[in-house]
């Protein structure tokens, strides 16, 4: 057992997000998703990144090629192998020992019933199993655990066999054995009296807790299994997983790094300046699930730390932590008042030295810029994501951005109709009139869709700049709808990309679709001129 | 105290919805709103309904000047009496009690540094307004409660003083004394060992619990209050509540309905059919607040049940509580296996079951349905929110669907240009062509957007279908890109409403984000008239 030297004792953060976080409705990784969230977790501190089931399926097959993490250990997750062959023959250990996994989590049932009933095999063929599989996988150089589904279930109705499921993997060698709350339906009382039974035969240093937020409890019962001795944690970046979700990692690790007792008893693989990272993180995966994060989220969420009512407002200026459980730029959020200039203006010199513009922090055109850039926000411009378009904003403000073109009209135009050949096919055309210099350009362009069609166009002719524009292209397009309904506010996040690899990202925003993607291809072409010098 | 003739003691719940709820950012009741939603609580069997603070604001007096609540007790909430003054001459309390309320909920400091710091006032100048102000609402035939704010952090910095503030409120003849956690950042463990010290000089049947949630434990701290004596338990539907919300009584209520031990030890005062309202109950509210309901909701969201793996798919259907830590129909809410390509035929019957499609499972035409279903989803559709696509699609192929309409032609377009007052506008119109039992129709209008030009248009004129669609509008519209660049391939998801409150999603797919939408609206129209025997 690894413990810091400050004498805590060292508690491990395990995230799931990719395999059971995989299973939330309406997700579905890519590979790039996959390795760009375990770059994430492997900064952001987390011991353990589970990634999938290498074997079970292509996507994760090819993700587990190599090993997706430096820091932290790369875990793949599978079954057990079956009853009637031995684990060397079994194609499903086969695929998770064929991974470039440096830790092998297996799972088996450790409620009686859900042996005979979902498996139909025996409660000792299940315990062999269990042993067997982590002998094989501890054989092949790697750490192994366990992790038990249905742990609280089957200990209700049959304590003693879901024990031995425990026994039987701590007996093999088992790093790891991890108590599954697969159902989600233990409240935190039972989780902490249960696990507090388990830690009497095995080391608590040796027991997890996998939690499910079914009756809203997910992350109390994480905290509860930790008093009872558990000393690994599972979890997921914002809860993501199966019906209601995981155990809240982004809850969990502020009130396990700053808050007592935990804080004083335990040290975490997150450090300060992880945790500062915790509210952008948590952003950037929705941003990477195009979702609207969560305002109300512990710590992270947009109002954590927004007060409203007028008595707490002016309680809160006289004395933060009276309605503050902890310092908002602790987890990198920031505390919301009606009154917010010093902390705004902090946060936007920040944000002008991220996209290379100095300014002195008495400049009295931040003032000016400060009061521009939140009347945008409030007409639903982000700019966390569009560095482009905030560079261009603040520039526009702070120095000014040279009139390169102007963009008098264009026209969208898209049809369903029948082809020549009889069938039913939808063209998209654009045609955009650029005045440049006094010269006037007229292009045209077919596309796949109108947002291809008017990028096509806009890009076609711009006179004496097109040279500085040849290599570019656009590698993404993200649409969010505010306030449901298509009368609702569009906005539309444009990526581009260069020759030489550079990406910039830019905003637009409007009722209408097009019109928001055209503020943001234009944006894209304006910066990609003022960083060529042109 | 009330005890039910079962035996159980009586557990009390007290709604804060319009009070705290109303704190929430973004959230601003109208009166209409208020009148309903304490309607809605009345009929669930909620206890207690604060409505607001009658006298401090136009609209909480107008709320109150009738009682707003038929079986429960109708709340009034402000602070004590000032200092330096009698609870007679306080205008604060003269609009407690000059309004309807049949029950005085006053809010007091307890926590010794604040009444110094934000009141400005001696301490023991607080603990004669507590009396005093109860006195005069027990005066006026009122019950008469104490909120004790900063309860928690006030206990652990001053035990003496925050026991006094409850003891004061006790003598003076309080029925509920609640201790409030009003920064949220308390952790279960604390509230259980410091309500469980509360209750010794107080009896627990009456004390009470607020909770918050900047930590993601406010319903495990209020089941905590609960194992340590505190018999009321206050929060809000769906969790509404400033910052992080309020504990979420649509996630408790099940919790003390259903599960041990809290079922076994208490009575709440939400009947079996009460709980049955719940999921309704709770998706009325955000369609009130127009929200999109939280599909991972605990009990009420539309993934709480949902199983998306194929393996727990399988054993789900052998043994529904082996995933199902209680029966979804309990609470109102229904099991989804979702139809995604993790799944197989059974999943695909349970979804054919869902949309009221009722099939044997040796059915041969599973087999070409489930072919197209994967292809469909190779291309990019998605089923899991779009269950009318996926009613059509089912119908398409085990039944067939009448050809209500023909769309034979469409042109959307959108044109940037000066207008005639010299300004640049954007505007979208677009041009459908319907042919419906041989009769052809054209159809033109203008939009925000394109989208909502083509909705418009294309629901102007279905000729003798007119009638049938005359009450449906659009309520969301999600737009989804795949793999980067417009070339990519854009998925839409549109939800439409009837007159009726009923609700349906429908899907489309295509490299044109226009033919997407038109897809996913041709299939929202054909839904509803199929639906309503058109």
């Amino acid at each position: 057992m690894t413990s810091p030297s400050d004498g805590r004792e060292r508690l491990y953060l395990y995230d799931t997000t990719l395999r059971d976080g995989a299973q939330t409705t309406e997700v579905n990784f890519s590979l790039a998703d996959k390795q760009l969230i375990a770059r994430m977790l492997d900064e952001l501190g987390i011991d353990y990144v589970e990634g999938g089931y290498p074997g079970a399926n292509p996507l994760d097959t090819e993700f587990f090629a190599e090993k997706a993490t430096r820091k932290a250990h790369f875990a793949a997750f599978g079954m057990t192998k079956r009853a009637g062959r031995s684990a060397a023959n079994d194609p499903g250990v086969a695929g998770l020992l064929g991974s470039a996994a440096d830790v092998i989590c297996f799972v088996a049932k450790s409620w009686d019933e859900q042996v005979k009933v979902a498996l139909e095999i025996s409660l000792d063929d299940n315990l062999a199993g269990i042993r067997e599989s982590l002998l094989a996988a501890r054989d092949s150089g790697r750490e192994a655990m366990l992790d038990c589904e249905h742990f609280f279930d089957g200990y209700k109705a049959n304590p003693a066999y879901a024990l031995a499921c425990v026994k039987a993997a701590y007996e093999a060698g088992a790093r790891w054995i991890v108590l599954c709350d697969t159902n989600g339906g233990t409240l935190p009382d039972e989780v902490e009296a249960i696990v507090r039974e388990v830690a009497r035969d095995v080391p608590g240093d040796h027991l997890g807790i996998h939690a499910h937020d079914d009756t809203g409890c997910a992350v109390a019962n994480s905290l509860a299994a930790v008093r009872a001795g558990a000393r690994q944690i599972q979890g997921t970046l914002n809860g993501l997983g199966e019906r209601c979700g995981n155990a809240n990692l982004v809850s969990l690790i502020p009130t396990l790094a700053l808050k007592s007792p935990y804080a004083d008893m335990f040290a975490i693989g997150v450090d300060a300046e992880g945790l500062r990272g915790l509210t952008p993180l948590s952003r950037a995966l929705d941003e990477i699930l195009n979702r609207a994060p969560n305002r109300h989220a512990p710590y992270v969420g947009a109002s954590a730390f927004a007060t409203k009512a007028g008595i707490h407002a002016s309680a809160l200026l006289k004395d933060p932590h009276s309605y503050e459980h902890v310092e908002p730029e602790t987890v990198g959020n920031q505390r919301q008042l009606l009154v917010s200039d010093q902390a705004g203006r902090s946060n936007l010199i920040a944000g002008l030295a991220r996209v290379g513009i100095a300014v002195d922090k008495d400049d009295r055109r931040l003032t000016r810029l400060l009061a521009v850039v939140k009347e945008k926000e409030a007409q639903g411009y982000a700019y966390e994501a569009a560095d482009a378009s905030f560079f261009l904003l603040a520039k526009g403000v702070l120095g000014g951005v040279p009139t390169f073109f102007n963009v008098d009209r264009f026209s969208v135009n898209v049809e369903r109709r029948y082809n020549a050949v009889g069938e039913l096919t939808t063209v998209a055309e654009a045609i955009v009139k650029v005045e440049v210099d006094g010269e006037v350009m007229i292009s045209a362009a077919e596309g796949n869709g109108p947002v291809n069609a008017l990028d096509v166009a806009l890009r076609k002719d711009l006179g004496k700049y097109q040279r500085f524009i040849e290599g570019i292209h656009l590698t993404d397009f993200k649409v969010r709808v505010f306030q449901g309904g298509t009368d609702a506010v569009t906005r539309v996040l444009v990526e581009f990309a260069d020759e030489t690899g550079a990406r910039w990202c830019t905003v637009g925003v409007s009722p209408n679709i097009i019109d928001a993607s055209f503020q943001a291809l234009n944006d894209s072409i304006i910066y990609k001129l003022v960083t060529s010098g042109a």
